[in-house]
């Protein structure tokens, strides 16, 4: 086959030259998005007369079967170099010379960032829309399990009494900033390049207005050159799924440990498990390591992506290709982590009985006991050295702290007195948190709350950016509609 | 010197342990938040009833000895594991026990939380001002050479010829992108820990909303799990940092490149180079280079930020501590680079002698030629063909495109006319590129015009973000005014 | 499809969990190393009295059959997780229950590891035989421009004239570090694991050295649980992976810059360039480029490999699966691009006149100028520093070294004499260069030949370590003889 | 200050510029080195003439004096830009002009690379004999606790029971591949740069034999071009450092588990230990989480001296000045690593009653269970069927496995038989494993004696390695003994 650049080079390249520079087996990805800008971009060459009505017709009667042909999986595929000679050359199979106008006034170079950016915007809005179900199942596990009482960690040992939907929230913010971010991403990638050409910007006065119309772009590029070398969309958005993979690695840990037997906190429907080949007594929870393993991955490909861009001149080179291969990777592992989590996490079971065993000889009312002094007039350093000694006397004497009778504590302060029974359970800690961030149950009602609140807003704003992403049938349809 | 948390465990520790542990040395860059928090937390224990009148006075007149002691150098630097010790301990030393009541309902866990966002959003502003003043010296050194016609690389191969000042505003674009990033990352960490505690919440109920007055934050935070454990903040930072470094890398490598003698494009003041001390000849763009390299500093530290992260279980593990370590490394680096990089780029000589010489035998026009055939009625890919066959044939003959003449262009094709001289030059070319982000003169203007616009919108912008900054001073004026 | 470990679980597992926990897709590149493996194994079984002689037989006869229906495509594809599930499975379909026996005493936890060793030795002996052409190529590319001089560049500023040869044997001793490097890889990994069993050691006394010799290890993994649990064989094989690449993305770089229109020094044939869609003079050296790219990649597949592993609790977790993805992409993109360069190098060619006429004006004598002074009796710094002023003099008076006179240069110091225009010129330069290590011509010619003979010597080691690494068809062989 | 450099340059340059460039900050860490490297060369000058015996002794002892006032902090801080110009002006300030001939054929690039070579051969010296005392730590603790069942883990779920020393030899293997890394790394490094001057070799006939001889090293650096572009030596050290992290993260990892209340199978010291400043009963195992949270630092570390290295021109380009930075910060925080969790480790104590207790509802004798049956006759995958549904079946039923009776078993499989009991327990499961890598209690015996005799040998070969480092004292010796 041809190449579409083969004017100026003598002799064939090398074959293996060929396998290496050829990208089709990445960029394939991309076949709906450049037959949708081509179509676009014919109507918008017929607009300012470049093209006739009847080729306008031709080309986009042709662009549909090109599409259906590859669909059915029917084109010469080790022929091309890349998507966009593919979608020429077969388009001059369906339609002969006129095909070669498609290319006037635009380079490869701002096509491939068109193309880019379609399936950037497409790909956002698939990852947010499997986010929103995890972000509504996180809640719906909060609120099911609104009242469970549950120790929460830091330094992986048991710290305080948390309410387990107070826990769930922790996460719903975290993934709520993630989904934000995709939604900046969204908006910055909003730029439509066609008409910077090969970098200087395209010598024919196509209508840039219309073409953002027709392909749904808020906004214009600005500086051709920058167009054309800009990758800063694909990187912003590898870096958001990486601080996705991050939350997930986080929260996937927390159920790896919840999940052993020494905890028991949780269990994992059979379905989201698999087994040892050696080992029958186990139930592994594999797809929270896995998630973990591939949060490994998606950073990696952050890191690429920037290493890539180190230390590249300005404009178009050719490592840019590289571009495709990692964010592709880098989403489909992320929105199958995702996707895979918020059914695993739906599907969870808390073990209520361990919970509260485990609870018993933690110490979790500590703090509240430091409080308690502090209430009554010890200062707040005392209160915690105190309460520092008695926590050591009953793990010395292997008792717990509702084993301690008023006249022991008394020994310690003071300050103890007969309400301290009642003040002190885990019950009572939870709720003495009075802070509105904190974990007493109002609070927690007021955020659930609150947080449906907020992703019912993501959902409505999600919506509307789906309506910035172009369709094909509608496309074509406005195309003929412009004609009129 | 005894540790605050030294009530439970027996014996001391390890003096090496400590060592180890301690993370003063790092976290001292932090000493004017962690005041300025303890100052602001103590008028909130005043406003709830904690403490007196009195001992606020006390503690806000202890703080500022204090401030000036860490000043002046003169506390007990290896005698405290962390800043927050350093504050209390010395608060101690001023005004005596009364200090053992700032921490009540207060943990290291959100106060750490609160010192690093204080510290984000300064250092949020100060590298947005030294990037305003870059972003104002790249719109001077296009306004100087508004009109010098420079070659357009793709690939590092002469590709087309744009205007110098077509070339900078590409620059001015990634600069651009990257303020927009840090205004959203101050947006993003607008949120007041305290009140989280240690991660439950607090158990006093202290005024959130007089804090968030106080310390000038937009929002509370609304999950006190989360608020502790989150570095978002600092990781969105990073990775901010990250990309302004990669497009300084990018600017670099160019003007390394252009700095050549083989390219001989630009000058360097002597200022911002250094010689060899082996070979007397040389003038060597240390300082691009060092930009370059630190480039991967910074790249690398937003991996190493992502790693920390990797798989930690929930809320705060001591593996964060090292958070402090890696931001300010990465700001450090990036900052300077910035600032050195916005001096080094107003100095910049162009040799417009060379420039042009260079430029006449690139064929820069070629596309222009193959233009100017599809306006005659070519389809593109034919006059593509056929200027790639004229362009052979020229470096076969080691002649340039303006020694043909028009019977050799008609052995090329019947479209060739004596109208192709007056069309094809280097100036004629760049005004042929029509589109409005093309490097025609009038978009150049006009982008120009619109960035010394947009510049001025983000200084507002950065001013406004400015006041949400607190200061000390009036920090202190204001807790003695809210006591009235 | 039935999945080996499912006497545990109750219910089938999810779709999409099968999908996203299964391997095949990835660790079907295993299949020959898991069905050697098998067969080895099964040898195994029959010595130790598990399985009998003609059960061994079948076995044998089975895996033959599985191997030549993978080969031909022809198995389920989607019903398996994994290669060990597969051959398990496809050979109970060729023999019958027997199958089922072959797992006696063995986990998929130490079948892995032995896959992967299999495939790791397999592997580094493909990469080493096309670095040892690439450095075999760079030789005769050194041989045959023995004697051109060519300017050395530091900081990319012209530094000094050196021989050609001796820049090109410049990265044969940087790939020669790589090859080394790989050796030790492949000697590091020679450890078999079979009988560590699912981390605690096989239940069964198989013959460990039987195994050793059939699979051609040298040693036998010596603790069970390191055994299932390590990877370092694989991290070490992506860091030396990437050492190679970013030596490529070195030498590419420099030739990207050597190919500029503005450089000129060499070309590379037209087989390796590609052209430009828009702008038919282009010659772009995409391939160095894409090089230079996919280092990116490669060095961020290390990273990868290490956030995996970083946190990890002990023996096996399924955050290894991602482990295999991993170094298959590392080792795809760096072979193919040894194997490419390696090419290409073979084919480039220098641009003499060029390569002369810019080192004319390059001021590449100034180091010499000021040995001169030395051998006079200046001291070093006294001559460096009138060395850089008679350069300062020249470059401002647009006159180059050679157009300087006897007076002007007395003027600079009295040392100056008649001698030195003939002691300062390019090839005295080069030869002036007295040391072992340097460009004089001897000494190149000597490392020349000592390159020679190192390469060599590599390429004998490397034949020994090819006949350590097990055929399949030898294997079927050796374990008939066995059998009798 | 004047900068060495300064000939060529007009102007002094920018105070901000030299602060950006100024490396002393940095590299001041090598002063000891460049001493030695430069007393080493007036040497090697002195030997062929170009200075006298004389001016040698000036400058030896000029050298001893400038050595001194470092150590008592007596040098001019701020007026330096490396430590090369340090030494230099330091020295000349002694002894006069006789310092300036010290550059004499000598080049910061060739310099700056032995002064790495020699603090490289120093830290991995020091960072060895740490690791050492870490392997007999480890010993000593396997010895100790030889005997005492352990629950080993595969996907954090009990798998099966082994020995505890088992379990700490298969830490031993993973730092000793760590240990190999390093000696090779030594090894690697050996390479005496000096005589390559800038980056052509050196104008003046040094006697490249005598210095090895004098610095200690086994091979001359063979490429001047190579030896001043090179860094693969600090490359492959940061990668050695950032394997020792990324085990130590993954003990660290098991025992920050092991350490929660839920497993409670160890204790660490409280030495090792902080406490919570608002929760008194935690005793956090911070030093263990520092670990794992550092070893993200040296990771980055290894990425970001990879990206520095990516794309950069040959020879030497500033971007290289970064090197140390990196290098230096990976050694600290992991030789601090080591050496405070060797002490950690030797400070563990098992919590055996809690361990037993543990295991007895773990199924841990599950494989042995289906090793049995295979026994008796059924296949390897119905065994594994069958143990599977017992197990399923103790679970249902809140029973372990030696609750069962011999009637229930064999409702499953009649090949359950009275001996069942006597075979199927914690420490015959121990010593069923079989194979000499397993956990039996003779292979782990062996394995503790082979693992004393390799670290025995490996004390040997780091003793053979400490006496090819360069000693400041004996140097000079030899220095003046080779002058009689």
């Amino acid at each position: 086959m041809d190449k579409i650049w083969s004017g100026r080079i003598s002799g064939s390249t090398n074959d293996f030259a060929d396998k290496f520079t050829f990208s089709l087996e990445t960029d394939i990805n991309l076949y709906m998005f450049d037959i949708m800008g081509t179509a676009a971009y014919a109507a918008g060459l017929k607009k300012v007369g470049l093209i006739s009505t009847d080729e306008l017709l031709n080309i986009t009667e042709g662009l549909i079967k090109v599409k259906n042909g590859i669909e059915k999986n029917k084109f010469r595929k080790n022929s091309y170099e890349d998507v966009h000679s593919l979608i020429e050359y077969e388009l001059k199979n369906e339609i002969g010379e006129t095909a070669g106008k498609i290319h006037t006034g635009r380079s490869r170079n701002d096509q491939i960032v068109l193309d880019e950016k379609l399936y950037l915007k497409n790909a956002i809005i698939d990852i947010l829309e499997v986010l929103v179900e995890l972000e509504l199942n996180i809640l719906e596990l909060a609120q099911k399990n609104i009242d469970v009482v549950f120790p929460a960690y830091t330094h992986l040992q048991k710290a305080q009494p948390v309410l387990f939907s107070h826990y769930m929230l922790s996460f719903f913010e975290k993934f709520l900033r993630d989904i934000n971010k995709l939604i900046s991403n969204f908006k910055d990638c909003d730029f439509m390049p066609l008409g910077s050409g090969a970098c200087a910007g395209s010598g024919y006065d196509i209508d840039r207005d219309f073409l953002c119309k027709l392909l749904k772009f808020k906004n214009k590029g600005i500086n051709s050159m920058d167009e054309v070398s800009n990758r800063d969309y694909f990187q912003d958005f590898i870096y958001s799924l990486s601080c996705i993979m991050l939350h997930l690695s986080r929260i996937c840990e927390d159920l790896i440990i919840y999940n052993t037997s020494e905890f028991s906190f949780i269990e994992i429907t059979d379905e989201f498990c698999t087994g040892s080949s050696i080992m029958p007594q186990k139930k592994n929870p594999d797809i929270l390591e896995l998630i973990r393993g591939k949060s490994s991955l998606v950073a990696g490909n952050l890191i690429q992506f920037e290493i890539m861009q180190k230390g590249l001149p300005s404009t178009y080179n050719r490592d840019l290709q590289e571009d495709k291969g990692i964010v592709f990777n880098a989403f489909k592992e992320s929105f199958s982590s995702v996707a895979i989590f918020k059914e695993l996490i739906k599907n969870i079971k808390l073990n209520k009985e361990k919970i509260i065993l485990n609870m018993k000889d933690g110490f979790l009312e500590a703090t509240d006991i430091a409080d308690y002094l502090v209430r009554k007039g010890e200062t707040f350093r005392n209160s915690h050295n105190i309460t520092g000694k008695i926590v050591k006397y009953c793990i010395e004497k292997s008792i717990n702290l509702y084993d301690l009778d008023l006249k022991t504590l008394k020994n310690y302060s003071p300050f103890f007195g007969k309400d301290f029974f009642e003040n002190i359970n885990l019950n009572s800690c939870v709720d003495a948190k009075k802070t509105d961030c904190g974990t007493n149950s109002n609070s927690v009602k007021n955020n659930l709350k609150f947080s449906i609140e907020r992703i019912n807003i993501i959902e409505k704003e999600i919506k509307k950016l789906k309506s910035q992403v172009p369709d094909f049938k509608k496309l074509i349809k406005e195309i003929k509609y412009a004609l009129d």
